[in-house]
C-alpha cells in the first residue's frame, strides 16, 4: 500500500507557516505498513488542488490532506475531493445538529458561513473531530481512500491517533517497517561508523549514522509482517551495538536531554534550581516541558536586571568586582539559586544574547556554572554562540542541561 | 511565469530532516515576479523523481529541485532531469577540471565516484558552486527552464542569491507580489470573513483571512510593476479594513504581541515582572524573545514548588483557603512578584498543564491574574485548554499576554 500527502493553503505553499503535519503523517505511515512516495502543497486554488488530488489519487492507494476545511471561502479542500469524484456536496443532517449544539454549548450562534463544515459527498464519512469545528473526511471509492483532516496540529494530531491510524491499519496488508534510535554522546560520526562498521552492513535491520545537536543517533529499521517481529529483529542488533557503545548511550527514540537528566535527577532524589539572565526564562520552560518535572524542579529565578540578580542573594561585590556577565557571577547565581530554593543543584546563566553588546561583552559571550553543594562537581564555563538572539538562548539552554548530566553522570 | 518547487531526498520525504529550502525559494519568488504553484517532496528513486519533475514541467514554465546532487548512487537529480528530457549525460571537460583541481587544492584526490558531478546534458550549463562539489544544473529547452540546486542551504541559499535570483529576475514579467498582513484579536475567522467580505472578492490586493494563536490575520497582497505601484493598491484597502475592524486591529507584519506590549511599556516608562508555575518560564522568555526587552521587564520568577510561591510573599492563608490553582493564588502571584521585583505590574499565572489533574483540578485549567497597582486595572480570568503539556503552556502565554496589551489599552 502506499500514501501521498498533500499539504493545503497559500500560507504552507509560500512558506509563511511551517507545515510541521506533513513530516507528522510521513513519519507514522511506515510503521503502519504503508510507503511514503510523494508529500505536495498546494495553496487555496480550487483547480490546483482538484489536480494534484486527482493525479495523486491516480497513482497511489491513499491521499491524505490536512488543511483548508475552515469555513471561509479561502477552504476548498472540501470542493476540490468532490470534484475529484465527481461528486455533489450537500449538508449532512447529523453534522449539522452537531455543529449548531457545539455553538450552543459555547454561549454562539453558529455563523452561516460555517455550514459548509457540515457538508460531505456521498462517498465520503465524516471523521470525528472533538477539538474544533471541522470535522474530516474519509472517502472511499474505486479501491482509492482519500483522507482530508484539519489543518491546526493539536485537531490533526488527535485525529491521526484516534481515528484515522486505527482505521489505516486495519486494511493496510503491507510490511510493517518499526524504527529505533539509539542516542549518543562524546563520540563522532566517524567514530561511530568505525566501531560498529561490521553491523552496518545489514539490511534488515538496516542501521543509519545522523550527526544531531544532541549527538550522533544511530537508527535501526527492521521490516516484517508485524511489529513484533520487526522489533525481534531489532533486539539482538540494539544488544550488540548498545554492548559496544555502552558509556556514549544516553537515550532512544523520543528521549530528550532534559528528559533524561530529569530521570535521573527523580530516581536521585535530587532537586534544582535555575538563576538565568540572558536565556530569559528557556531553560526553566525547557525543563518544565518534561512531564513530571514538578518531582525534581523547585523553580528559577529570571534576574533580567541587575537589582534582581543582588535581590535574590547574588553578592553586589561579585558582580562589581568581575561584571555582570562572568564566570563569577554565573557561579554566584548558581550558588544563590541553589540557597535560597532550597534545592540540590543551582545552575546560573548569564551573557548577553544580543542584538547589542553589553558593557563591552560581545553578543554570544555566554557563562554557565553549575553549583553542585556536595551532591554533584560544581563547575563555570565560558561559551562563544555565533548565532541569532534566540538562536543564542537555544544554544546557551541545551549546554546547561548538557552540562547538567555530565555532572550527574560524573561522579 | 509560475514555478514548481521540488525538494529532493529520502530523509526530507520522511520528515526526518525538516525541508527549509522550498521555504525558502517559495517565499522569494513572489518578489521576482513568479508565481508558485506546487511544493513537492520526493525521495532518492529515479521513475518516481522523473515522474514529479516531468509532470511539473509540464504545468510550470519554470521547476526549481534542491537536493540529489552528491557523488553517492542514490543522488539522482541529474539522471532524472535527463530522463525527463530524453537526453544523455557525460561529463563535462571544463566540470571535470575544476572538480579535480578543487580536490587537489584541499590536498586529495577526487574519488572516481564524484564523477557524476560533472556531467551535464547538452540544454544543461553548469551553476557555478564555490561551496561545494556539486555545481547546479540550468536546463532551459522549449520555453521551459528546470532548475537544480543542491541540497545544504549554505550552498543552495548563495546559488539562489547570486546565480539563480537575477538570472530569473531578466526573464520574468516584471510583476512583483508585496505583502501586508494586519493582526486583529477579538474576533472569530468568520467574524472578520462576513465585516470585510465585499473587499474578499478582489483579487488585486487579494486578501486572505488566517486564525492564527494570536488571533486573525488579515493579509493583503498587490501585484503590480513596481514595488511603489503595488503599495499604493493596498494603502486605500489597508485603510478601509482598518475602519471596519478598528479596535480589534492590534499591529501588522512583523509585530507580535510580545513585541507591541514591550513597545507601550517602553513608551509609557512602566516595568513588569512575572510569578509563574505551570507554565514554567515561557511567559518571560516570550517576553525576553524582544530585543530591548531589558528597557521594561525587570525578571521573573517561576514558583515551580509551592514553597517557592511562599518563599516569593504568596501568602500561605490564600493558598491555604482556595488552592494553589485558583484565581485568588494567581492574583496573590501577581502583587508579590510586583512587590518583590519592583516593578509597575505584575503577572501571575497558575494552572495546571499535564499530564495528570492536580489536587482536583482537571488538566487545563489555568488562571491568570494582572495586578496593575495604580498604573493599569488588575483583574484575576479563568481558563480552560484541553491541549497538550507544551500547548498549554504556549496557550496560557498568549493569553496573559494578551490580557496584559488589553489592561494598557483599556485604562
Amino acid at each position: 500500500m502506499n500514501a501521498e500527502i498533500v499539504s493545503i493553503g497559500t500560507e504552507i505553499l509560500l512558506g509563511e507557516i511551517v507545515d510541521t503535519n506533513a513530516a507528522y503523517i510521513a513519519e507514522r505511515l511506515p510503521a503502519l505498513g504503508i510507503d511514503v512516495y510523494y508529500k505536495h502543497a498546494v495553496g487555496d486554488n480550487l483547480t490546483r488542488l482538484a489536480e494534484v488530488i486527482g493525479r495523486a489519487r491516480e497513482r497511489a492507494d491513499v491521499v491524505i490532506t490536512t488543511g483548508g476545511l475552515g469555513p471561509t471561502e479561502d477552504d476548498l479542500t472540501r470542493e476540490a475531493i468532490a470534484l475529484v469524484h465527481d461528486e455533489e456536496t450537500a449538508v449532512d443532517p447529523d453534522l449539522e445538529t452537531w455543529l449548531r449544539d457545539l455553538y450552543k454549548r459555547r454561549g454562539n450562534v453558529m455563523p452561516e458561513r460555517n455550514i459548509k463544515q457540515t457538508w460531505l459527498i456521498p462517498s465520503a464519512r465524516a471523521i470525528n473531530n472533538p477539538r474544533g469545528t471541522a470535522p474530516g473526511w474519509w472517502v472511499e471509492r474505486d479501491g482509492k481512500i482519500v483522507i482530508a483532516m484539519p489543518g491546526p496540529p493539536s485537531e490533526m494530531n488527535r485525529m491521526w491517533e484516534e481515528e484515522v491510524a486505527p482505521e489505516l491499519a486495519k486494511r493496510s496488508t503491507g510490511t510493517v517497517l518499526i524504527k529505533r534510535t539509539l542516542k549518543t554522546a562524546g563520540l563522532g560520526e566517524s567514530n561511530v561508523d568505525e566501531m560498529i562498521s561490521h553491523l552496518l552492513k545489514g539490511n534488515n535491520p538496516s542501521i543509519g549514522l545522523y550527526a544531531r545537536a544532541d549527538g550522533v543517533h544511530v537508527r535501526m529499521g527492521a521490516k516484517a509482517p508485524t511489529a513484533e517481529e520487526a522489533r525481534a529483529l531489532i533486539e539482538p542488533v540494539e544488544a550488540q551495538i548498545r554492548e559496544i557503545l555502552r558509556p556514549h548511550v544516553w537515550g532512544a527514540d523520543d528521549d530528550t536531554f532534559e528528559s533524561v537528566v530529569g530521570e535521573t535527577l527523580a530516581q536521585r532524589g535530587l532537586t534544582l534550581a535555575a538563576m538565568e539572565s540572558c536565556t530569559g526564562g528557556l531553560l526553566a520552560d525547557t525543563i518544565t516541558n518534561v512531564p513530571g518535572s514538578s518531582r525534581y524542579f523547585r523553580g528559577g529565578i529570571v534576574s533580567y536586571a541587575t537589582e534582581v540578580k543582588e535581590m535574590m542573594g547574588v553578592d553586589r561585590a561579585i558582580i562589581a568586582a568581575h561584571g555582570v556577565v562572568s564566570a563569577e557571577t554565573a557561579a554566584a547565581m548558581a550558588a544563590a539559586v541553589r540557597a535560597r530554593l532550597q534545592a540540590d543543584i543551582g545552575v546560573g546563566i548569564t551573557g548577553v544574547a544580543g542584538p547589542e553588546p553589553q558593557d563591552g561583552v560581545p553578543v554570544g559571550q555566554v557563562y554557565i556554572a553549575i553549583d553542585g553543594g556536595e551532591k554533584v562537581a560544581s563547575q563555570a564555563l565560558a561559551f562563544q554562540f555565533n548565532q541569532s538572539r534566540t538562536a543564542i538562548k537555544r544554544r546557551a539552554v541545551t549546554q546547561a542541561i548538557m552540562l547538567l548530566r555530565r555532572a550527574l553522570v560524573a561522579e
